[in-house]
């Protein structure tokens, strides 16, 4: 049973890498960035969302949210009052109740999304440590988000969303005080696993460190145009 | 792609379940009751069972516990201060970074268990909300552990997982103070999902609640044996 699994694995990812790069040339045509958002169940990726796009439009950039939920429209509801357009992309919905966005699901999204009007394009993944780090959907960037309830052990047990990502965003900062966390410890373990990643330390919840995020989706553009 | 991927993972499923049920048959034949626990990275499944599992062996119920990571033996580490047999499990070694623990992985590990030896065996799960609830492993019991920190909409975004337990445990209740978090809202969501639903209010770190958990693990055998 184990061979046969580990074949069929390696084919769907080579599917996928095939419908990624075609999201990509799709991306490029319309000028869009876009940034694969990843991290646990309820890290705080939309509510870092909801606090870092507000008002983004204002400093010249359109962006857009795919949300990627096993089920419910929950998260792009929440967005919606942000007034820039979101759209709800459900895995259980035809697609078997993936644990992780593919390739192929974000391109069967790209036809609802106005790409045209758009700089950044931001996909919300299913919140997922293991899966979604697996699968390209065609991003210029890959954030994770990390939350310091979660322990400081996570770029240790799951290496690989840590080394996937070069963005690694530590959340719920304003709960430091009320728990036993070594907030070092955690940026050593990541150093560890991925020694280029920048990490960013924020509260979704008061808003502290939330500015250098939304200047780095700012900036995802001019990067993505930057001579590599 | 999208039609010969579902085939091929209820061909797995399949495999899978003739496993589990070997399993079964083989914790039946020691006398093994098998609970298999889960929740999201992070929501403290470890620091409950060092909490609920110090001391049992007084209470005359010999518990070990399979772990089962990706990477790294830092929870099998941490349990074995209580000196009880824990055994790691890596899904990243020979199993391709699998997501989650299937029948065949706790089959491979079923030799180095003293099975002979205890009444209750924990399968400490991967940390996913997704996945590990698709995959029987021959477990009498489901345990998840949802924390309060990852927000109260959790059992309608991952339904599959709160209605594959039979008792949910609501972790980190000594943080409430400091969240913006309605846990009748989260108790009203899993009644939702799944009615028949157990539910326990416990902080792993302070020991709240703790004790109620212990008192389930030791009744699992007798429950296990009762006829349905």
């Amino acid at each position: 049973m184990h061979r046969t699994k580990v074949r069929i694995v390696e084919d769907a990812l080579d599917a996928n890498n095939t419908i990624a790069r075609a999201n990509r040339e799709d991306f490029d045509r319309a000028g869009v960035s876009v940034i694969n958002l990843m991290s646990a169940p309820g890290a705080g990726k939309t509510a870092l969302l909801e606090r870092a796009l507000a008002g983004l439009s204002n400093e010249g950039v359109r962006v857009g949210v795919l949300e990627g939920d096993v089920a419910g429209s929950f998260d792009a509801d929440r967005l919606a009052d942000l007034h820039i357009p979101v759209m709800q992309l459900n895995t259980d919905n035809g697609f078997g109740g993936e644990c992780h966005l593919d390739a192929n699901m974000v391109r069967t999204a790209l036809g609802t999304l106005p790409l045209a009007e758009l700089d950044v394009l931001i996909i919300e993944n299913v919140g997922n440590l293991v899966c979604p780090a697996e699968f390209s959907v065609g991003a210029d960037a890959r954030i994770m988000v990390c939350s310091v309830t979660e322990g400081e052990d996570k770029p240790l047990k799951y290496p690989l969303m840590f080394r996937a990502c070069e963005l690694v965003i530590v959340n719920k900062i304003d709960l430091l005080a009320h728990l036993d966390y070594d907030i070092d410890r955690l940026e050593a373990n990541i150093a560890q696993v991925n020694p280029k990643a920048t990490t960013m330390q924020v509260s979704a919840r008061t808003g502290e460190g939330v500015d250098a995020f939304r200047r780095w989706i700012i900036g995802v553009p001019a990067r993505a145009k930057a001579p590599a």
